[in-house]
């Protein structure tokens, strides 16, 4: 622990500096540098938050020494500015700010003009010969301290007393806006300020200005340990060890007439990420006053007209800043009577468009170097260059007209309109001839797959971020708003009520993807156009935002080591997969595959055989059309390696649902629907995310796994044959014990060295496992004995270790993050702390038993940052996600290597 | 690896002894120590273990030297037998056999007499002078031969060709039994079956001696790497390396004549313990024909009047085999011209009822010491005493009689009759009307709970050892079949249809829940003698087995170090557990308090609210009879430690499931059907093992669980101010996250706390959690900061660490278990080598988080021997089973000490 409590700021000389954000916060840091570099700050000087720690480690006392460091430091101050606190002649003012390391609206904020009290309210006055300004001040500083360091404040459903007062007050005197108010009017306000505080609160207002300074600052130490706060930080990872500076600095005033003023300002363009200068201001007014919005500030190249030279000097300090720091700065600046003062800098935020215009010109400008730009991009913002859009004005015009119905999750971005259709049948009818349809289904099934993909946009009432249709959707890259349970969807009338509309079949609905949000009637949607370069290339290959993402994409694969495949199981999915960057395939669902038409039908003719023979049979029909997929799978990734996943889910999913459907099956298949309906209950499963799937179908019936090895095999032979490559890797899921996985690998050798043989050809190909179920994970050793690589499904994984169902938790899941139960939503980012525990042991094992072995994630985290720089850490070969995500996870992974070597 | 690789025994010496089982096998151990001792046995010797580990790892090659070391043995035999191997004049025939450490059918077994060819059987003739021996153990000879070493077998549906000839040769000769053909015959035959060989197999049979005996080696050998054998090892988790020993052994013929004999048996009664000489042979026979039981045999005591000085010898042996034994043994003999031989020595198999006798027993007589007494007993074997039975006469006579109709899972020990009652309701109707009653069910759920208490017996078509009925029967010691899959159950029609029968509602049926037994009509059960005398006491106090009984739980308790508590949520529940010695309670289910009439009603108004207040309403209904049940199990457990799991089982499981019950339930509660089916399906979940439930419920229903811990606290204090004990212990099941547990206990220690203060009186209780989740025991020592002790509930950690659904594996785990995949049912006993590795860690972490925090175990496996072994070698506080379950802990938690220290 340092044993300075206090560093000093202002003039041309400060303590502290940039790098000492841990112990002065990012705003006192900050403050401290912008003086050394002899930009006009007011001085002052930061409490560290070593003091906050102490205070509250020890029952909220402070070190020994910290006052007298502080009467020091404030004796600078005072000699700087030429004032005195608590002087009843000339007042020095003071504002008091807590500051972390990191933001934190949880916090205590601010306190201004601290130090008026009945007598130097008298000084300000005699000094700016302004009374209005000073009692307006005076009354200002009582509202703030009142609230947030005495803790005045009205009950849930009643307006702020303050307020009340203040409102009282403009209609006795017939006034609309508050600086109408004479000095007398603020006098009287501030005296009936006080006097509700005792009235109401029982507490006197202090006048001393000492106690009101050591009351601020106990108050923003204070507010550390309050359950906002707590909870802020528990849902934003901060440690509580962290503790908060705080921020003591002389008042500059921007409303002490109209040669003053206040604004904030970037130094680029936080939109567009254009070298341009971006900000506004308002003449004679303080800070506040921009936030609140009552008068309408002005763009900042105005400023130039009104103040000349503060208006050169800021620019040329926003050069410097910029210079500086690296990075676009969000600035704000008070002009005290012609004065210009720098009150913050800090490193803005920006959208994914102006951040990787940022990252890519700065780099351009020599400003960073091509490491740097490519921390300066969160991989999630590329989302924003790839998604189609709603026509902005068109949306504008429509959320004006009320046609806003709802929002949900924001499943699968980018934008959509279509007509509502409630069946996936319907869906593929109404598309085939020529309409543009939304599916909107309570949930959806493996079974809606052919309608999904006739859609443009899904929408559903129950699910997660990870729902079967925000998966799919993801995959597709279609649109999706999940888990929209304001809709009450009724199938029988083909309508849903929402926001007491009632939406019809063939009504026109917007969805966009990208915000959740539900809108009425139809918008007009534009591709994106790096999507439109990414997927068809030349046409515009000169468009700006194209150049801008390749540019980075290149340097990320220069720099990455992780291998990005992709989730795919359609050779055109594996297309535009590739195009987005995918080197391989690391998860080809094979169950898709055995929905439409013909195939669906074998494959029920399969499930509802009763004898080996008859199953077979009904095996062989599915051969030639599983081989054919493979095919035209190995052949879109030409020797890319390809993972397929035996088949998964549990032969209940596979059968008709509805009634009809029943009767059709059964009639199709020479059987009565009771002998249908009969076998669906038998098939039945209370549990079925802990069923009878995965391997344990390849150990009871052996021939669906035979069948779809030899089908993989054949169709790698056959490319070979015809001068392809091929790399193909046979995946088993759900194993937990090495038993399954020594029976599967030994079936799926003698069947594939059975098919090589016959084909005479030489082919290599792997056998290995999922790793998706904790048991996998603690006894991987003994499974690595006969898999030959590991991928993590995740999905499961985080299913099995929290004992959480992804299709069931939106009742308390969505409650669990926002309360901070949970720090993040464990099926969007990987569980580290406790999951990855599993993860690490695994790696560690499995590789133990078999040196190098190729691990990898095919589990939805693969697509998100976090997750892809965990898998880093741990040593993965690659990580798997859906073709939309490939290029964040490409960006993720050179972030990757470059926080971690 | 040892260097001698033969061992011989016979004479009265032997290079062998008993100590060397894993160098010998038991078999060729024990007949060295017999030699050792002066006992009779014919000399041979044993070729060790290792040579197999040898031969298995050296291409099926020997050690050199290893034919030098079988010649100097041979020799040795010859010695003593005075007749040389494949002497034609008077040849020395052997017996070969295998020998494991453990007995294991899976392997080759016997070949006897080998040594016979056509002119070594002319020498056998010539010895004995009886034509039709000789050529009768030349036929088996080659039978067996034939059999085991040259796999001369019939395909799968097709007689044994040896028997076909056989067969063939009767017929021809018109006689029925083997032994009325003639020396010819069988000289024919022994052709046939060579010509056989050479027609259909292709291959000769050896006529060499030494080849013949080499052959049999390497077969024994070889039998080890086999699958049956390789299968058979996983089962038992018997490592591969322990390999097999082979036993060559001089061949005494029991078959020689009138003269000779041979016979097996036990040094006491088997069945009921009785230290009586026990056994039965056979005159003229060879140990074969004993088995094949085509003869009967008499019993031991008349072998007195036929060879009294081998029944003298034999009886001298035996005492002198159990004395150095300590155990009971069971013998084989052969007497061959009136001179005794021993073949076998070992450890007798026992009924459980003579395990218990003969440990006590031998104990009294200064045989064994208390501490062995306690490891003679399987605590599984002291069901046996526990259970009601059918009367044996009765239950004979039944199955005589075709009235068997089905096998399915013993899931609730002992017999039962009542009649078939389909519905839980019916079940109280009937019994309420005084009719005994079985409940047929497909499978229950908690709202059967007052039919499955009213009904003497239950069955279920669906569900595994640890579903629903099987834990709550085993819970109420009530008789249970689960599983029958057989059943086809019609509620519609009120009937079953089984084994071609229909069994209609008010018909009579029987269960052994002891063997799974579904019996048709009424048998005569009776309570068992131990058991009345451990409920009820004095009566029959003086009864020998509870004598027994109760001098061994004595002992175990004595010893042990693990407290047993048991799993119980009524008072009567609770009396019958502390009379079976449970030291306290360590689950107390809530969720079935919220079952029957009122209370029902009472918590489905809580479900079926919209607002908080009216939930809170209902709870105020609900409190005084939670607060009354918890104070009957207070009082009843006298001050020993109670553990409360508050609500766990998500809220859907509460709601009326028929059309009926809803409008019902829909009237009583003023509302709509449509509002409560509404309600019933927003609830529905498809996973919902890992869905809204546990701590789940407990952080979006905050109320409920205040509610329980008000009712919790106020029946502790109530108790404590009349004077009574009480040590509450408050749960929160299904934690994954420390979150959950700091708000849980936050939230208990505030309820607890203010009832203390409103009663003023001083109360101690703990709040602590389940580990039941991977997630829970990874991040152990989080939870521990706030949770003051973990119950492992080993059910649903099973559940989540295989990803397996307990109520759903029914269809693949039975045959997982068959075939060898999982060595054991997970759910039966704990997966030590897989989630064995979470516990480890979790009180590792735990306890590194808070020095010596209680730790015990409340799953099903609290009551399995295996899994409480290892429950005190992780150092547990305690295990909690099912009353009925609380001798089998006791025991098994003295041997954990007996088999760990």
């Amino acid at each position: 622990m340092s044993t300075k409590n206090v560093y000093f700021f202002g003039g041309d000389k400060s303590e502290g500096k940039a790098e000492m954000k841990n112990l002065l916060g990012g705003k006192g840091a900050n403050l401290a540098e912008m003086a050394n570099l002899g930009i006009p700050v007011p001085p002052g000087f930061t409490i560290t938050t070593d003091v906050c720690t102490h205070y509250t480690q020890n029952s909220n006392t402070y070190p020994k020494g910290l006052e007298a460091e502080l009467d020091k430091a404030m004796a600078q101050v005072e000699a700087l500015m030429g004032r005195k606190f608590g002087d009843n002649a000339d007042p020095l003012l003071l504002s008091v700010r807590s500051g972390a390391r990191q933001s934190m609206p949880g916090m205590m904020d601010t306190v201004l003009n601290l130090g008026l009290n009945d007598k130097t309210v008298e000084g300000l006055i005699k000094r700016t010969g302004n009374a209005a300004f000073a009692y307006d001040s005076y009354r200002r500083f009582i509202t703030m301290y009142g609230d947030v360091v005495m803790e005045c404040r009205a009950g849930d459903k009643e307006e702020d007393p303050f307020e009340q007062l203040l409102h009282a007050k403009k209609q006795a005197r017939g006034v609309e806006i508050d600086n109408e108010l004479t000095a007398d009017d603020l006098k009287e306000l501030v005296a009936e300020f006080k006097a509700m505080i005792k009235e109401r609160f029982g507490k006197d207002f202090p006048e001393d200005p000492k106690e009101q300074l050591w009351g601020a600052i106990t108050a923003v130490f204070g507010s550390w340990q309050n359950e906002r706060a707590f909870t802020y930080r528990r849902m934003y990872h901060i440690p509580d060890e962290w503790g908060t500076a705080v921020n003591v600095q002389a008042m500059v005033f921007g409303n002490a007439g109209e040669n003053s003023g206040t604004g904030v300002a970037f130094t680029r363009d936080p939109a567009s990420g254009e070298n341009v200068f971006y900000g506004e201001f308002l003449i004679n007014a303080q800070g506040e006053d921009v936030v609140a919005g009552t008068r309408t500030p002005q763009t900042i190249d105005k400023l130039q007209e009104v103040q000349a030279a503060a208006y050169d000097q800021l620019v040329s300090i926003y050069k410097r800043l910029e210079q500086h720091y690296k990075d676009m700065q969000d600035l704000e600046f008070t002009i005290e009577d012609g004065k210009l003062w720098m009150l913050q800098t800090r490193s803005g935020k920006r959208t994914g468009m102006a951040a990787i215009r940022m990252a890519v010109e700065m780099e351009a400008e020599g400003l960073i170097d091509k490491k740097e730009a490519l921390l300066r991009v969160d991989p999630e913002q590329l989302n924003q260059l790839l998604r189609p859009v709603f026509d902005a004005a068109d949306k504008k015009a429509a959320l004006a007209d009320g046609r806003h119905l709802a929002k949900g999750l924001n499943a699968g971005p980018g934008a959509a309109s279509g007509r509502v259709v409630f069946s996936a049948a319907d869906a593929v009818a109404w598309q085939s001839r020529g309409d543009q349809v939304i599916l909107v289904r309570i949930e959806t099934s493996p079974e809606d797959i052919a309608g999904m993909k006739a859609s443009e946009g899904i929408l559903t009432a129950q699910g997660g971020m990870t729902s079967h249709a925000a998966l799919v959707a993801r995959q597709m890259g279609t649109v999706c708003v999940a888990g929209c349970s304001v809709l009450k969807i009724s199938y029988a009338k083909s309508e849903m009520v929402v926001a007491g509309k009632t939406i019809k079949e063939g009504d026109w609905i917007s969805l966009d993807g990208t915000t959740g949000e539900v809108i009425q009637g139809q918008l007009k949607t534009l591709p994106s156009e790096t999507l439109q370069v990414v997927l068809h290339g030349a046409k515009s290959e000169g468009a700006s935002t194209y150049k801008l993402y390749a540019k980075l994409m290149g340097w990320a694969d220069e720099v990455r080591r992780l291998k990005v495949r992709t989730n795919a199981d359609q050779p055109d999915q594996s297309l535009e997969a590739v195009a987005f960057g995918a080197e391989g395939i690391g998860l080809c669902r094979t169950e898709h595959m055995f929905f439409g038409g013909e195939r669906i039908m074998a494959f029920r003719q399969m499930i509802l055989s009763e004898t080996l023979e008859a199953r077979k049979e009904a095996l062989a029909r599915l051969l030639p059309i599983q081989r054919a997929d493979f095919q035209g799978i190995f052949e879109a990734m030409e020797g890319r390696p390809v993972t397929v996943r035996l088949l998964d889910p549990p032969l209940h999913e596979f059968l008709p649902h509805g009634d009809e459907e029943v009767v059709q099956v059964a009639a199709e298949m020479g059987l009565k629907p009771e002998d249908v309906i009969a076998r669906r209950e038998a098939l039945h499963e209370f549990n079925p995310m802990l069923g009878h799937r995965g391997v344990r179908l390849g150990m009871t019936y052996n021939e669906v796994y035979e069948m779809q090895v030899q089908a993989i095999i054949e169709a790698a032979c056959a490319v070979k044959k015809a001068g392809g490559k091929v790399d193909p890797e046979i995946m088993i899921p759900l194993v937990s014990h090495k038993e399954e996985m020594r029976r599967s690998k030994e079936m799926a050798v003698r069947v594939a060295d059975a098919v090589i043989k016959e084909q005479g050809i030489e082919l290599d190909y792997l056998v290995g496992t999922m790793i998706e179920l904790p048991r996998a994970a603690l006894v991987a050793d003994q499974i690595a004995e006969h898999a030959e690589f590991f991928s993590f499904g995740t999905n499961d994984l985080t299913q099995t270790t929290f004992g959480l169902s992804r299709d069931d938790s939106g009742r308390f899941l969505p409650f669990y993050v926002d309360a901070g139960i949970y720090p993040v939503d464990p099926f969007v980012s990987i569980d580290q702390e406790g999951m990855g525990q599993l993860m690490e042991w695994a790696v560690k094992k499995g590789r133990g038993q078999r040196e190098g072995m190729k691990i990898g994630i095919c589990g939805e985290h693969g697509g998100e940052t976090a997750s892809v720089i965990f898998c880093h850490t741990l040593g993965f070969d690659y990580v798997s996600c859906s073709p939309y995500r490939v290029p964040i996870a490409r960006l993720a992974a050179a972030q990757a290597v470059l926080l971690n070597d």
